[in-house]
């Protein structure tokens, strides 16, 4: 059976990569391919590497041009989802790549992003404990945010175990495609190549409320997150370093690397490294992976959680296809690559 | 139907991208993966982006290790291929990535590589003329250099249509995969990281009398080629620029256009641009393409073709798997992927 | 003795380098800094690097604030710096980078820029052939641009020595910084990172028309240039790969080594590196050098230099003051450096 | 006054940033530059950027070459100074930049590098509460680590202020020259360039007991440090994220500025950026300087201090040469660039 699946925001990041990913679907057939200012152009000229989909022409993102499909996929800037959602029928499965409705308290939602709060849609983290079932056949699936998939997911097996106290520090390099595709002149070229810097620093980026909503699900009482992210010279990916104080001095290493096996030992596309090898991010470079390896460092009495994943994949177009697998019915990992491009 | 194939160099970039694509072969399982030094470890502590593959261990390049599969690709430094492919059956499919075979000329073997020639084995670019009728079936094919590959097919039609005459300039920027993962100080990414430079300036790469080879079979007569290769800092990636004179001052960009619109129209893997699109190597990424673009300037009276592709998939490892599918009489496409990983 | 200097156009690249140039150099103070739409904002907030700078206010680009300067620096934007110039008194040096005024042909000026042709100034590569004479005490100077540096001075000893014959084929290799740092989404970090594009293919780009102009008096004959300009993911530095073909087929590498000897062997910073030793942009970045390597290709018959600078130095504001030097009077290498920040 | 400066280690990255920097110093000419395996070889086959010295011949780093300078830099490899310096006069001043006298604690120096404690010179951050006055006029001083030099800087005021508790957290994000130039595998440019790691995660990185030290002092009492160093494609730079828990929850940011105003407001090399302003490390690159932000997380609860700055400059070479001036009595400033070469 084919689905014919739409991805509104096609000449965007995020878009060019569930295209990317939907070409290599089995089972899906791409519908329209929207966007706003690039409509009449061919894909072409915005998505040069989607070689199949060169010819095809950019239609407006509007609702009789996204209407009539089984799915859509929304890659559109934060706040304009829900608007076009609400357009579309029940039926139809929603693929939400934006904020607009990850949040469930709607205090956050006003202080981070303003304004009235959108709603709450099943949060697509499939590893998280309960979320995979909240997934299945859902018909309206809002992803996670790339910085908040990459935190969550190292450090909720350590807090749902309790084996660290619930005050995380995250600091977590992305690649500058995360910062998307509108043209800024601190995101030129000149400007990030051989450069690193920090923003957002001291609880203000939007990714923080979300990272607190998981951990704190995860440890089953409220958690504070410290988090910093870095721009680093590179394309994709983020490497995220996650720590917490360790709630027993004794705590070993093995003790952690069990709650992880036990936590991830039977996911498709999280996995715990073996001893002596630590997360690249070029290894997840294109995949739907995320590379964990952990350490407990005795002196500061602390875990610490290094993950690697590929911002666009697993950390935004990715996990829209692992979620449009389990709202479609289809085995999850369907369509999916494990293999990275490297080096 | 499954054909067994053992890659030999296995923990090199080359050996590296040929399972990446061979993981995503439908009729190919993986079969020995074999090295030298790193004989014992696990394929995870070498390459881990190939996840599925992670928990194989490196057997050693011996011939009682490689025989009984249906196929080996050797991706092995050069010289070191011929002594392996000899112990070998003659119905084991033999693809050789090394340079060992791709020389037509002793004496451009012996003046670039020295030593005795080892032989000529059907050479690997199936899009140049004549050249796909001779690897279907194949059981000894030789893989030709990177360079070679771009300069080759960015060329070929021009001078077999007579467009330009056999007066060759070709300025190729690599990536430094196709430098090979042994560690050298002139490699080392601080070296490499915002700087560019060119090696073998004046004739003296190995890949020059390759490109002669090519372009001369093309034009129907002797051509020249003056090779310089830069390094410049990415890891993968060439792009070509190659150029010619006018044969005829009134050449008209229709008519090269249209050369080449006959020389590639029908190919999976070689693309003309639409006119006012340019090559970029990150529109190949991880692809088994090549993207061409050509213009006429009529005051230095030169045709110039712009040849972008990535070195360790259609340059190396892509065009292997396709003359694999060439040889086990597989469709040509089988398990490539004409989608590039960008931005 | 110090002279008060101006720069205009503060918050963009070139003028960055030439105030980074200025605060190194013993007989400068720096005066006004201006821009465009940046008035009033600290440079600190635009230049984060010049710290003795960073708390000056950014006036605007206006005669009245520019006026009374010993010197002013124009950094604006192709076709500003003519009016601009035209309200300074004829005393008042004017060093300009842009464009304006570096053309003798005004029908060049047309075809590639268009418009009225604004005049001709001395010209601001004073190792070229009898150039330096009219820099020294000159008011209006023309700075050349970064392409048409390390094409003219690679080339200019070959042509000028009848060695090579003249039909010169230019692909140089430039970080992105050249492209300015007005925010283009081609130009973004995602989009130039991990990747090599060509532009302005087939004679298209403005500095053409100047290398024309330069090379033909360097060989006293019209030479046609067929030029091609590659974006390298790097911020800074310039390859130039500059061939020709020999005009004797016997030509040995010792005649073109000692043309370039004789011809820049006195200069303070064009340098042709020894034998086996080949030029890398990171040598020369932030300082105000060439380095030059020559070959011969006795099989293609042709002279290949390569040539390396970094644009925004020896390219663009390097030039600037060592012109500035020369028109005040001083010893041309005050205060320019000849050391690169390398790795 | 001219001082007579020898560098041992003149063909590796920190050496070769020694000389850059001691060429521009106005009292020092250049004596004996050494090393060990390129002996015989010149300077500009090595560092081909410092033009000036390229026609240098390297000497065996030996005693009797040695001697008979004002000064020798010594850029070994860890564990080699302490033999060297030995040999040397007490009168010579010797400036080591490796790791061998920096620790006071045989116990984390045998817990971290093994083998007998080679004793402990005067520390190098003269901006270190207490540091200077020790400097001055000494005749050994070991160069701090690059890492702990932005740990140490970033966080040293809150701790002596009492505004946060001893619980600190670094994550640090280094350019790969911070590795040096062994020929490594991992850090060849292709496994680099696009990739975030990892390595020494969990307290092993020998830099640890360094900041532990360091910090320990500043706060008047035991500090502990999670340490995570992370390995970013760019050749230079550091860009520190540095925390710890507020001592009082009502820790305002005015607070918090107001004691890095007093303990760097008159620091010629150290700058707090204005609010709103983020370092970045190309504002560095370079430079002898040390850009540093703060903030305060209400939620989180704690004091994030980012600081930038060069490994080679202030990391290494530059604190080295800030060091020799303190130690020949001349003003601390001479010969240091505070200006970074960005973009």
């Amino acid at each position: 059976m084919t689905f014919r699946v739409a991805v509104a925001g096609a000449s965007g990041y995020a878009g060019g990569e569930a295209l990317r990913l939907l070409l290599g679907h089995p089972q899906v057939s791409i519908g329209a391919v929207t966007a706003f200012s690039s409509v009449g152009d061919t894909l072409g000229a915005h998505q040069p590497h989607l070689r199949p989909l060169a010819d095809r022409v950019i239609e407006p993102t509007a609702v009789e041009v996204l209407a009539g499909h089984d799915a859509v996929v929304l890659a559109l800037p934060h706040g304009q989802s829900h608007a076009v959602a609400a357009q579309l029928g029940p039926d139809t499965v929603v693929i939400d790549c934006g904020a607009d409705h990850r949040l469930e308290d709607p205090a956050a939602w006003q202080q981070f992003y303003g304004g009235e709060h959108p709603g709450t849609w099943p949060y697509g983290i499939p590893e998280l404990p309960g979320a995979r079932e909240q997934l299945r056949g859902a018909t309206r699936i809002a992803v996670p945010g790339c910085y908040p998939t990459g935190a969550s997911l190292a450090l909720a097996p350590a807090l749902a175990a309790g084996l660290v106290r619930p005050e995380v520090v995250v600091v977590a390099a992305s690649g500058t495609s995360g910062a998307g595709k509108a043209p800024k002149a601190n995101l030129l070229g000149a400007e990030v190549m051989g450069s690193v810097s920090a923003y957002g620093v001291g609880g203000g980026h939007r990714h923080t409320p979300e990272m607190v909503q998981n951990l704190s699900k995860a440890a089953g009482q409220p958690v504070t997150v410290s988090f910093t992210p870095l721009l680093v010279p590179m394309p994709r990916g983020i490497l995220s370093t996650v720590s917490a104080p360790v709630a027993d001095a004794d705590l070993s290493l093995g003790e952690v690397r069990a709650a992880y096996e036990k936590a991830y030992g039977d996911e498709p596309f999280v996995h715990l490294l073996p001893e002596g090898q630590w997360p690249s991010t070029a290894s997840t470079l294109g995949a739907n992976t995320v590379l964990l390896q952990v350490a407990v460092d005795a002196h500061a009495g602390r875990v610490i959680v290094i993950a690697a994943l590929d911002n666009l994949t697993k950390g935004t177009a990715g996990a829209a296809v692992q979620c449009l697998n389990l709202a479609l019915g289809l085995p999850e990992t369907t369509g999916l690559p494990t293999v990275g491009v490297a080096p």
